[in-house]
């Protein structure tokens, strides 16, 4: 581990300081420098000629700044002869632009991954990608990480009764069974979304069995929280007790933080791979954040001893979910 | 239009024919040839210097064959300095290997692009690829088409009553709104599949009501059919009335034909993505092949003559699901 | 001039117009959507399929957001089949930095190159560059106009007498010579700053004679006017009599523009590389803003038409230069 | 040499089985899966993060499927974070379509490279290519060793007398001339054929003098074997004593093992770059296989320590024909 | 034909005029300057703006030199936005250099190409390569034209009799047997060399007969002609009658010219592949120079038009061999 | 240090002893044949298998025999499996060629960095590039060492008095900023060069005064010379008193040495980037050559070792410098 030099960019500061305090390493010093004309200037502090850099940076909002810093840092990292690049990226925005919607659409998740690339990154560790088929958008070795099992391990700590894990809609179905997998006797429900035609509002429909239990919706992010405050309406309506939500990636944008915070959820869980000030956590006593710190450390332990990463995997992921995951592969 | 050559190599030789006569063209002459120690060679017959050519071949089964032989052409018609090259890849072989799904894993569908792009392809038309997410993993343009309109199209002029759209898992419930949408009134179930411990046998749950109701089962693929079986089992215990199946790409391997066919299913509805003898077809009198020859020809059409693409997305993808798409996709 | 779409994305829609309104062709339709959480998405809205895209853009401030457009509306241009695209960017972000001045310093300037070129570009178009060896950091063809002899042209309407053009350091002093070469009988100055030990406040000395002359300090861009307030108050001090300046690129961050417009410069002449809102423009009545419509204009259809672009270069480019250039190239 | 693994995937799991003895190292575990549907997924079982791999695989037949086992191995490792990946591949297949020998024919052998290089391979090991040049169709390091010097040991201890060794074409002639130098005392013919008109048959003459003499036809690889066997029939005609073949590559297309061991040669030579089975060769007594499993250990090892594979090239390469290849490339 | 251009370097001024002629364009005017110090500089002195340029350079004598300023052109064209480059390169020099003889060699012939790529090379064409597989160093399309049949049609029109086309070393044999293949009722003879021992001459020996027979030996290259001498010598000593040589490239280092003209040949035909003065050759009576000006011409018309180049190849490629190489290719 | 090779070729053989010398190192054996015809073979006479090579070639006269033995070197170092690269380039030749001049000119010093990119370069060291952005040319880590440092610490050891630092042009004036910085209480002047029309005599103006003091003229390299020997003449009828020059690189083409040295200069500085011989120096015995060899080791140490290179700019780049630039690319 004397090898490797930890850089934080803007946006993952706090988390940074706990990954280098459970690993017990130095931080890297390193200046980021944001000119008034909106130039950003990325330098390193400290000579990282034939060490392995990690470069922790979520790229969340303000995206372009944060992907543009990361970025420039590897540029001035592979300048300056470092070994190797590990960009550690907790939150990977642009991940919802993974394919083509309609026509002459970007597939700007591609394009970040290309980017990166073009810049010298090494390798790429993420978290819960939106689509894990993005892990594919890398030609370098990328790990993707979940906390969904960590979420679990929280839930499984709570007192809950009859325990419905619901998707708020189609493309989240395989993760809340993810969930529902490591919460012994739970079930699942699914939000049906329906658009009659173009321009008139969308019909919503539940489809599994709500009434009288717990349940806990899962999402891989919240950013507006139009379509959760919806979900959680729904499941009132059809009997639910206690609503929790679960996201690993907190963007809340606008003032979806406060409007969810008040929508009558019992707890909303999320991870800190998007930072929040204190103040602002303060005005919300329902949200409960869960550290990654733990997970990213052991990976960039694994990573820089050159040790399997696939116990980092298997901490937080269940033999089942592989086999299964696995039996879908082979289609069996 | 004068000024393309279409070309079918071994696995899409009844497809390209409708292709061309429905295009009013000639198909280009091609020699493919299978040595006694297994390599090939592959020679067109006919100048391609300037010319944009287009490459029919579905890598399904002999995958490994196909893909070679594909990759072979590519490089003959590169170095005949043909203009340009479209690959049409009916069914995109090796389409699950999309995301490492436990530690050491390859990601082939994206491997299988870089090899295309490594032989000179410079576009890419598919149908249906097990995740739209692998559109992504072309830096070259790729057109993406659906036979899913058409299968709705099919069901519509059947004379069936409260339709419900199954879908055999969670990865398929986006596919399985995608026909509802196109089928008026009908609603959508889901098959819940849970597996306790490894070892253990799955648990099967149908989450969703069918009782009194005809179904559609639909998926992108059957493969084994083993799941397929296991799932119209359940529907019959849930007191499911007419069960229909549906999907794209018909792989079948082992007997799966046979034994779906004899499942007591009212009708399975594929697509010639992969082709199956007349003889083959003659045993299975409840399987109907539809035709995407129309799809694809229109999609030729509109790229040799710079025509936009979308118009045949439209024919074939209603404008509620774009809206839909688009507002997920904004995060609304 | 038929196969060609022109996009204007955020930063030069004024130009644009001025810039169609010229060719007599209509502009392109394009939306680019900015997402509560900062993500862009830039959807053409007309099939751009074998067409030569041209995308004007400016990456100017907030710059991250602008490059960020052009990279994800370039990969939208490639992957709905465009023939090619050519970036016009009037004012290059970051082309400040162009050499490593310190250890572990990025070259951004060349990054961005990069990045333009990963992302899919085919020819840039570029102004004035902070350094024209930055053309070379493109491996695509790159053109590097100038509106240095525009500005001499102007000045040369101006009733100016006894003019010496200053240079406000060193690294401009070539600049300042290609200006004075399009005005008779003008001559050149040069302020000459040191800073005799770090954290001591830098000293600055001009060389030349401005006694009783009209000046025109000119330089490649104007960011916070630091350095311009402090060359134009040492004109002052050595006697100069009216003090004009002249810039390709108005950057001016913070309030600079007024804090210049008020220095007691008889006119400040720059072009509209970097937009100004007319309500900012008419608090500062001795800022002249040229056009640099044309200069494109005339690039973008010698580009499409495949016309030798050396005749817009000829247009505001002087023969003397041409050949003095050359000789400096041969070591002559 | 404890940093490395070494894979055998399916093609040369006894040569593997060798190389590993005599090295003395564990073999490297992994998964080979090959699906009903012909898919093939390979998972190495260990961890190869920080490692040096070495996967061991001919590409013979069926072809196809050996190179997409090896590409899809490569794919893993990379993504698995190995330090760097050398293939070693015994017989190359695909070796022969190494020019554009009629118009628009693909150059294969050159195409395999690439998909070696774009799914990550670092270096590569081969023997007796069929044309040396093949080496520089890999931009990577790649070494071609010989088994020619093995296998004129091997007959130097055989009772032979007045040796001449025979090229069956004019290609070999310069891999006859290799094998002669270190036969002491033997001189070399060649066969001559032609062709007076196409789908006339073809005429074979013999260039220099068998008469009485023992023979040695030798080639890179035997595949049908019907040129071998003209060339054996045409031996006997011009009176020569007993007649031995030998070919480092044993392709044996079809049945041509059986009708070239019928054909009353003495003894044919082969090596295990292509492996038989024990019962394919009872049938065949007077076939030799020549094991090159120290030559490919030797390298291997030289490669894993960063020590000069000149030696094991010097090992089984005259210093004559070191010599004489230098003055053909010089020219002199 | 009226969009392209045709640009000659240093090293095939003549050739060039010849081929503009029979092709009835004008050349395209270009300036090559070199420096006083080694420096070279190249300008186009005409617009090549979406053209397809077609540079005429042998990279012979000094090869350095023509190889920097074919680089240097192709960057000129590629900045300057033609449309394609097609590098016709009559001698390739470096050729020799296709394989590690010896560990630690470069494989330079590669290197070249890469290089040639690298600068911006669309397309090459060559003519009579070292080796055959050399076209398969390129990814793009290269043509490898031979001049061996015109050669073979030269030698039809002369008075011989009882033709023995002789190879002078084991490489050629080959060749040789092209050569002789369109010489009615020719045989062939090589000439067999070996080194007992390093630092021992070499011994060389005659395989086939030549006795009161005419010979021709036929080479690709003749540089300091030793290896050509010591054959002529051989043939002489075995008793031909009258000796012709032949090879397409006169690299004619030293005064090898003078050498092989005074050395008894009856006449040494070789092409203007390598640009000899009229002042040399008017020293040398009994040297022929055949012009390919004619076989570059019509490639040049094929490729430049989109006509198959196979209609070229078929001129001077015979049916036979074409046969007979593919019955090689496929192992019959 | 013990995992490295270094190399010289053979244009700085002189340089190199010293540079192993200082190290305490062996040079490293290497073989360069220049055969009859101009072809070049570069062969490394001792393995490099795992090592970190240097290879040191100033690509001076002849430059392009130079570059051509720089790039098969970096082949054969390849293609031997060395670790990495590191091209130790003193004298950087074509770098005058950094940009477009004039339409269609070729961008050289990016061709040339592209060329050593693809032959494998890893990392680049120069010296006093013609302008510091050509380090943004490479993509690979570049470092650009100035012995402008150096050259002003002689100058401190001379008895000089009223020191006036020249620059011959404009694009000087940095140079000669930063070489004055180093000389204590030095002022600065600047050639002002005009040329009122084409093919009219250059006018040249001196701004700055240099009556009664002694002058530094300062170029980076010196060609021919004839620039320089106007500015001599220029400074002397100005009234300067003692006439000094230096530069880093003496390219001295033609005579250019003799004609300087008898101009009048008191003494002429440059460096040992491009060697001279004893021989040619004793005749200009006012020419003194400072050596970079301490520069140039001091830097491979660095490298070789990973420790910090910044120390070896801070050694010979002073701190105000370092500020000053930073102030300029911060807009300051």
């Amino acid at each position: 581990m004397d090898n490797i030099v930890i850089f934080s960019l803007t946006s993952s500061k706090e988390l940074t300081k706990e990954i280098v305090n459970i690993l017990g390493v130095e931080q890297g010093e390193i200046v980021v420098t944001h000119f008034a004309d909106g130039e950003v200037l990325v330098e390193p502090q400290q000579s990282v000629r034939g060490k392995h850099v990690f470069i922790i940076q979520s790229t969340c909002a303000p995206v372009n700044d944060k992907i543009m810093e990361l970025l420039i840092c590897l540029d001035a990292c592979r300048r300056a002869s470092c070994k190797e690049v590990t960009c550690v990226i907790p939150y990977y925005g642009y991940a919802r632009q993974d394919r083509k919607a309609r026509a002459r659409q970007p597939i700007t998740a591609r394009l970040v991954a290309d980017l990166l690339q073009a810049a010298g990154a090494d390798r790429v560790v993420s978290v819960d990608l939106h689509a894990p088929q993005i892990q594919g958008y890398f030609k370098i070795p990328s790990d993707n990480l979940t906390a969904v099992d960590m979420i679990g391990q929280y839930f499984r700590t709570q007192n809950m009764h009859d325990v419905v894990v619901v998707s708020p809609d189609h493309g989240g179905a395989i993760r809340a069974r993810n969930l529902s997998n490591s919460i012994p006797d739970s079930t699942i429900a699914i939000i049906d979304k329906r658009r009659i035609r173009p321009n008139f509002s969308e019909s919503m429909n539940l489809i599994g069995d709500v009434k009288g239990k717990d349940c806990i919706i899962i999402d891989d992010l919240v950013d507006t929280g139009g379509s959760l405050l919806g979900c959680i309406k729904m499941l009132k309506e059809n009997g639910a007790l206690d609503i929790y939500c679960a996201a690993t990636h907190g963007v809340f944008s606008k003032n979806a933080l406060q409007k969810i915070a008040q929508s009558g959820v019992k707890e909303f869980v999320i991870t800190n791979s998007i930072e929040r000030t204190e103040e602002e956590l303060s005005k919300v006593p329902n949200v409960k954040v869960l550290s990654i710190a733990l997970l990213l450390a052991s990976s960039i332990e694994a990573i820089a001893c050159n040790k399997p990463i696939s116990n980092v995997y298997r901490l937080f992921h269940s033999d089942e979910e592989e086999e299964m995951n696995f039996k879908n592969l082979a289609g069996l």
